[in-house]
């Protein structure tokens, strides 16, 4: 049986923090080393454009993403890594997407929706007041992502669960209409996947500013993790680890037995100053070690570079025949 | 002063008709020919996937407009005659613009407006029915056509001129946003530019199924020619010149004085048969070297993949540093 392919593409506006990492890089890269899978991992650069309009933010988040994954373990000689930008296949198909995606469709993608909705909600004249169509029309771009390299399995959010099945109605639509040249891909939702709680423990997310820096300076990961808000309670009085910022991120590192004792030490009223130093200290031996190859590849952007294009290349050697095969369905080829 | 760029897109959903040739080819070549434009000629091929369904149909046109221009004497050495799927780069450029273009503006598109009025006419529950994200972003593709050689001209007709606008906006945006990157195109229409009525007296146009194919058989040619509506007037008395499709077709074609001749053969009474035989001789001269050409290079494929091949070299060698540019702009660039 040939190999399930799965496809993972992040989006360049942001730099990591612990969240990305315990959610989605750290399950992403384990189950890449499977042998039962050919992944696909993509910088989602042409993405970034829809909600980010500074340059040097995607350029530097374009960095520091392919650096984390490869300190992280990601190995580019068993997955495709790859710029989406760097595979003009994926961009072609958006448009052969375009022509059989309805617009009812994209009417109805929760994005658009909620932005309409707020305009609403303010009075606004026009619903699409500020919406690009950049933002009206990324799922056609989404499923060109997946559907260029006829991907079986897209790991996902809740949120993203809708753009799926429009990936799947595309594709079943371009089939029926031209004939078969697209997998209908599976999503796969993690429902265990962990969410990590940030600095006022809320969800961690670069849209609440409340994230730790994966790969901060040893000093700035410490400073992070002191300012993590816990309550007024003093050392020696019990504490309760089930509704605490702190352990919930430790646990997200730590193995079953080191997690029962710590929660051990938290009936025991361990100060929040002690604790908070054991944790940064776990983490920062974990961590350690990549932090520092992060910081070899930052100061080697030739190899993260080469990388790329290297990945860019195995990309295209599998979106380039698809595509020309999709071409010829519709009409477009060599004049013969 | 360097010479404007002058660009024309042609869809590939049809077989060019005399219409055509008076209306569109015949004055882009004659207009091509001097030596202050720089002309940019294409297939649009991607376009056509908007309302053309029908793989044979767009492979088949593709050929026959790519002969038809050939062989009414365009230089591919002095233009730059290319097939639009053959420029990955406008479709990179179309992603970047679709991010940068407002969707009101789309709501506001002709095109996308008749096709929602008629909805709402038919008492259609949704007024998107139908309407495909083709039909709604065409306008951003356009653009993108346009932009991707930083076209000074564009000649259209009166129903584009709202595209052209919206091109202007499109460009000015991301001028804006990102730094100057593209010119502003002018749009040129020519108020004067022939409408040839069909074989029914109204507007040559394959949707009216009255059209007068440019290259048919001789044998064929003729035939359309008689087939043209004319009133029931007998030979010997006086007919209308100015009110007869035959003569308007004539007067596309031959000189003043000539148009001058044959309105007196009007006034004189000129039997139908004999002004039809008379046209068609007329035309068929005209057509008839060009025929032959049409004829050959149909029936040399290869030679005009050859064409199309050199010429989507000398465009990319156009359209490739200029996305470069605006990739950089936006911060999406090699990993420095």
């Amino acid at each position: 049986m040939s190999k399930q392919i799965v496809l993972t593409g992040i989006t360049t506006s942001g730099i990591p923090h612990l969240g990305n990492y315990a959610g989605a890089i750290r399950p992403a890269i384990e189950s890449s080393l499977s042998e039962n899978v050919e992944s696909y991992f993509f910088l989602a650069d042409y993405h970034s454009l829809i909600k980010c309009q500074d340059p040097e933010r995607v350029r530097e988040s374009s960095k520091a993403i392919a650096a984390t994954w490869l300190a992280c373990g990601l190995d580019p000689e068993k997955v495709t890594f790859y710029r989406q930008s760097d595979i003009p296949e994926i961009l072609e198909l958006n448009w052969v997407l375009t022509c059989v995606a309805a617009k009812g469709l994209m009417n109805r993608a929760h994005a658009y929706k909620a932005a309409a909705a707020e305009n609403v909600e303010q009075n606004s004249a026009d619903p699409d007041k500020g919406v690009t169509m950049g933002l009206f029309s990324y799922p056609v771009l989404m499923a060109a992502d997946i559907l260029a390299f006829n991907a079986h399995k897209v790991p996902v959010g809740k949120d993203q669960i809708q753009h799926l099945e429009m990936t799947r109605d595309m594709a079943a639509r371009f089939n029926h209409i031209y004939g078969e040249a697209f997998v209908l891909p599976e999503v796969v939702v993690d429902e265990s996947s962990m969410i990590l709680p940030g600095l006022d423990g809320r969800k961690m997310s670069k849209s609440y500013n409340n994230t730790i820096p994966l790969f901060d300076t040893e000093k700035k990961f410490r400073k992070s993790i002191n300012k993590i808000v816990t309550n007024s309670l003093e050392p020696g009085e019990p504490k309760d680890p089930d509704n605490c910022t702190v352990f919930t991120i430790y646990s997200a590192f730590a193995n079953k037995a080191e997690i029962e004792a710590m929660r051990l030490r938290y009936k025991e009223g361990i100060g929040w100053g002690e604790a908070k130093k054991h944790v940064f200290e776990y983490l920062n031996d974990i961590l350690g070690d990549k932090r520092q190859k992060y910081n070899g590849i930052m100061a080697e952007p030739e190899y993260i570079e080469k990388v790329l294009v290297a990945g860019a290349e195995k990309a295209r050697a599998k979106a380039a025949p698809l595509l020309k095969k999709v071409k010829n369905l519709t009409g477009i080829s060599a004049i013969k």
